[in-house]
């Protein structure tokens, strides 16, 4: 996609048949530090390009997981588009897709076939449960594996429902796995020349989320309530809560010791520093209501933006709860180069995300806009494969791309 | 810490000077994957141990986030102290940490200092906003990234106050990607030679993670209720959500419209296929309640493996909503290998994970139980740097380390 090579993967070539969000998050990180990364699209598009009949926003999702990609169409269901996947992967260093288990053997293009045509090709799977095991075939999606992860049990009031995070997070810490364990494998191969299988689950990538929350069962029969609402997982740490205030919520949290007493001092109320239901946070663990009950009789008679004033100045660890508003036109994230707006050539114009990763003195590329459907196609068959034009309107008119 | 030449980071040394979730996450996992890391923590330890004051249990994210390192002790506020990180970062190819942006500047050991020192060496840097920008200074937490980065205001429901996730997925979520760039660094670094100051922020790994959430604001004013209880963030897909079950609770959800007609065959339900209310998602959505509606109707009179038999036949997303006890026993996250039974030295037997990141016929390194503070200090100065038992002994009266 780019000729510069200042850019830590400029040369890699990656097939993406990810979908949603999960693969194609893994692929847009590629794609953003330099690889040229091909998106595999069904003859009718991925699911969440279908999700457009519900409205057009519905899409977003594609136009920020997508950008600096190129993008084809191939139906792995006809003989052709199995062939013509084939032959990418002669030219490929990594495919990624995140079908369910079996389903790219069962078209006769799983690992094995793909890495005997090029034994230098790291092939990157991620499902919800992984290749092997009991729950192998199980369906999965985030609400699910929020579900049977374990995360839902800890979200939430401890009176109420089990919930599930808004963000569908265990896409997302699974995707950035699936990055994480396609680089360890293009690592590996500059040692061994060896392309790889490589493999993440999503219900695995979520475990080690909960350590706080797990503390909590530590000595137990495990009959603990699991769900703290705002408080911390593992309820070793006061005050740790969300407050309300007078024009919404505010997050505090004290670490050390010194937080403590400097919120004392930041509200006026020195007059509790020798209070001994709080002088250690042991003790204030012990005397939750009563800590909590102190911050939160500060914090409803002020408005975010006066507690977050009169907190900063003490270093205290505090932030204001925002909505999506306020932060899609986060100052920070666009000064950063994080967020952007884009004209988008489907959705007009919107903020998109860049990459979190980022790797000093390294060039990032400009972004490029999510591919149309088959928007390069005759690029990638004519150009990468050298097809003639009448071959690619063959291909079309079988219905194999 | 092994001889065995066939891990993907065999032979790469790593100083961990990571605390809490984060840098500890993404050093663990190179650990895993075959580097040698050395855990550094100040001399009374770093925060997770000392929360040991509240409960034993306290302690166990340490175990679980540290296994397979080796641990010393280094007081980075002595000048000898600073002088034997030096020393340590000629033999290393990646630091790591996790402070406020700022702070190893601070002591004199910033990235300019130690580039200097070993050019090769990879400096990664994890922090709530990163290393630049108007907010970089402002102090950054889990719970407080939920608060800033728009999570927690997607999360509960609508007419609930903001929460947060109960995983601390925000840590866990940078930390992957710091895992992700020192990889595309360490790849970077076998083209070029050259390490890379690398920097992941908190804040910005959360924002992808909300592209469903934001797809609501899509065409509005921004004034839309974006907190949707268990319904799809973008309530773009009907059936999607957490249902009662006799004995706790389901989530179900269709993706595609095949999901929705079976699972009205496996609740009895095919009277409603012409319901022109639902016979697509679209219409699905415009008619949410009548939806949920007629699912819960099923679900609440059934236990939740009822349910789950009753849908798995018909091949429709679904799973228990599962506690932590569930989810620490899960017999398929044992057999993969992901959990294991540990006898650590100072927790005694405990459910640790080892990593997601699973790469193909690479060997895997023996579980190595966290290290007791300062455990390897010998092993380490002595070994790696040479120094005699009596230099060791000198620098621990000093409190150097």
């Amino acid at each position: 996609m780019t000729d510069t090579v200042n850019m830590p993967l400029s040369g890699i070539t990656v097939l993406d048949l990810g979908q949603v969000y999960q693969g194609p998050y893994a692929a847009m990180l590629m794609a953003r530090a330099g690889a040229d990364v091909i998106k595999v699209e069904p003859v009718d598009g991925e699911p969440v390009r279908r999700r457009s009949a519900v409205s057009k926003g519905a899409m977003l999702p594609l136009a920020m997981l997508n950008s600096n990609k190129r993008g084809i169409t191939l139906n792995l269901k006809s003989e052709e588009g199995r062939h013509l996947l084939l032959r990418l992967v002669e030219h490929a260093d990594v495919l990624l897709e995140n079908f369910a288990p079996g389903v790219m053997d069962g078209l006769g293009v799983g690992w094995e076939v793909l890495h005997a045509v090029n034994p230098r090709l790291i092939y990157a799977s991620a499902s919800g449960f992984g290749l092997s095991g009991p729950d192998r075939d199980a369906l999965a999606m985030d609400l699910t594996i929020q579900a049977v992860s374990g995360a839902m049990s800890v979200t939430g009031f401890p009176d109420g429902p089990p919930l599930k995070s808004g963000p569908t997070f265990a896409d997302f810490l699974s995707g950035t796995h699936l990055y994480g364990a396609v680089l360890t494998a293009l690592f590996e191969r500059t040692r061994t020349g060896k392309g790889r299988l490589v493999e993440v689950a999503m219900v695995e990538t979520v475990y080690p989320a909960l350590a706080s929350n797990l503390s909590l069962l530590y000595g137990t029969s495990g009959a603990v309530t699991t769900r703290t609402g705002n408080r911390h997982g593992g309820l070793a740490i006061a005050p740790y809560n969300v407050y309300p205030a007078g024009d919404g919520h505010v997050a505090i949290l004290c670490i050390k010791e010194a937080h403590w007493t400097n919120l004392l001092r930041a509200m006026g109320r020195e007059d509790l520093a020798d209070d001994p239901r709080f002088s250690t946070n042991a003790l204030r663990v012990r005397n939750l209501e009563a800590t909590d009950a102190v911050v939160e009789a500060w914090t409803t008679a002020r408005t975010r933006a006066e507690i977050f004033a009169a907190i900063k100045q003490f270093r205290i660890p505090c932030a204001p709860v925002r909505d999506l508003e306020e932060v899609m036109n986060d100052p920070h994230m666009h000064e950063r180069g994080m967020l952007e707006w884009v004209d988008h050539p489907e959705l007009g114009r919107v903020v998109l995300p860049t990459s979190p990763l980022r790797i000093h003195g390294a060039d990032r590329p400009a972004t490029a806009p999510s591919p149309m459907l088959g928007q390069h196609n005759e690029e990638v068959f004519g150009g990468l494969l050298g097809l003639s034009s009448d071959e690619i309107a063959d291909l079309r008119a079988k219905g194999a791309i």
